[in-house]
């Protein structure tokens, strides 16, 4: 381990902390009318997950020079969109999935009609969350935000998910699907960050865009090679059913050699674009790297 | 018919025609990818229902003297979300209901899987056409309507509604549900017009809490008096639901009497509150008039 990972990784797991205690404050006490409710959206979002999407707008937050402070609310926002999507996927009229970051998804712990109602409630918490942030960017915030979560977004990459199910899609509509589902969030958390400065330069938007997509290219490549190649209880998530239920995936058009060299390529990239940025951009990388290098 | 009537009966079809453009305009062509999702969302959304939440967004921005246009994005917004909460309600795990609006319901018309995309895409849609709106108060719009929205609100009174199914309630509880499940956004949109003006004086606000209560339990009163008394070709939805499914309402709380003497009270209470504004005021009054003597 290089002194640059080891410096990232305390970073990490510093931030993941200081998420969970925001998420934690964020979200109504379960002993909040109605108790049943928070006490299933708290199940939801708490003790789990990477949180990458967070670290995305601490580490965005950090090369735009705002204090930590300033980006809870962008944090807390993507997360709470992350975990609403989760909760909605998992349920048996999508992709009807019992297992979520290795314990029984929120309609298995609970019932449908809870899960229907947490992810509902998650999103409104999200944008209630920026609204009440009172940053001077707020505005800019949600509509970065709402866009990303909407059917031009992460809803749209759903549709998209579901209707080419079975069917061998092309490189350039697996990429569109993607962008949409998952790209677009990671986008948001990145910009989220940067835009919870007081003011936000152009290139330095642009740069994160660049960044951003490339990383959300990445982590659905890493995803779909782990799909295909660890087990269920290394994921949390029940492991192989891209195969299973015959979707095309970047290993099952590309193959898995290739999948590797397009991460290996969208790192190097990455690490050339920050290169201008010195340290205040390690974050950045930290996240690359662990995006690009997660167990494969 | 009054004159005060007829004038208002021009007046809500005139912002009725108005919404349903706005709302038009506001929802992604159904060309726009994905096809299918943004198709089901201008089915869930356009040509259909009495647009009250609209109407109160337009009546309360007349009151706070701030021009019609300025009230678009918040009469969107509710209806927006008046729409996403009618798909959720609809899906087998929720109501289970086939027809809304005398049309085939959402899930039903497409699918499980796209009716719950539609709910949550709608809710994305309504915070960022408030976001774009770019209005001065637009964040206190946000706040209101997420608040209104999530499990201090309307979520959260469909989680009330559901642990509610089968048991005797008491009268506080069934308000508390009510005012959680369809109070919180009749009132969100009441204010959300109001804050559409470049400022909101206090006692206003404080008027049209106290208008919008009122009218979120009259409205729910007469909802369940309609249930208990009309057909479901009436309605535009299945009628006689509540008594099968052994619900508490008012009717079976307080009997259809009383029930109807509550709603003659709450609409004089009203008119008194009113009394002070004069014409500006009027189209509160007509709208307080549909609700509370709605064909029964």
């Amino acid at each position: 381990m290089t002194t640059a990972e080891f410096v990232f990784d305390r970073w990490a797991a510093s931030h993941q902390q200081r998420i969970e205690h925001v998420l934690s404050r964020v979200l109504p006490e379960d002993t909040a009318l109605p108790p049943r409710l928070h006490a299933a959206m708290r199940y939801a979002v708490l003790g789990g997950g990477k949180r990458v999407r967070a670290l995305l707008s601490y580490a965005a937050a950090e090369l735009a020079g705002t204090p930590v402070l300033t980006a809870d609310p962008s944090a807390a926002a993507v997360e709470l969109i992350h975990a609403f999507s989760l909760v909605h996927d998992d349920m048996p009229c999508m992709d009807d999935d019992d297992l979520r970051r290795g314990k029984p998804s929120c309609h298995k712990q609970y019932d449908d009609a809870t899960a229907l109602l947490v992810g509902d409630a998650l999103q409104s918490l999200a944008f209630e969350c920026l609204a009440e942030s009172q940053a001077p960017q707020a505005l800019k915030q949600i509509q970065v935000l709402a866009r990303a979560t909407g059917s031009r977004g992460m809803c749209g990459g759903q549709s998209l998910d579901l209707q080419s199910t079975g069917q061998q899609l092309s490189l350039t509509a697996l990429e569109q699907m993607h962008q949409h589902k998952t790209g677009a969030l990671i986008e948001a958390a990145t910009l989220l960050g940067a835009y919870a400065a007081n003011q936000t330069p152009l290139p330095l938007i642009n740069t994160l865009t660049t960044y951003s997509r490339h990383m959300g290219l990445a982590f659905q490549v890493v995803d779909d090679i782990l799909d295909a190649t660890a087990d269920s209880q290394t994921l949390g998530k029940t492991a192989g059913k891209d195969a299973r239920q015959a979707k095309s995936t970047y290993v099952s058009l590309l193959g898995l050699e290739a999948a590797r060299t397009l991460v290996n390529q969208l790192h190097e990239h990455t690490r050339a674009l920050l290169a201008p940025y010195g340290q205040a951009a390690d974050p950045l990388r930290g996240i690359a790297h662990f995006i690009c290098e997660r167990s494969f």
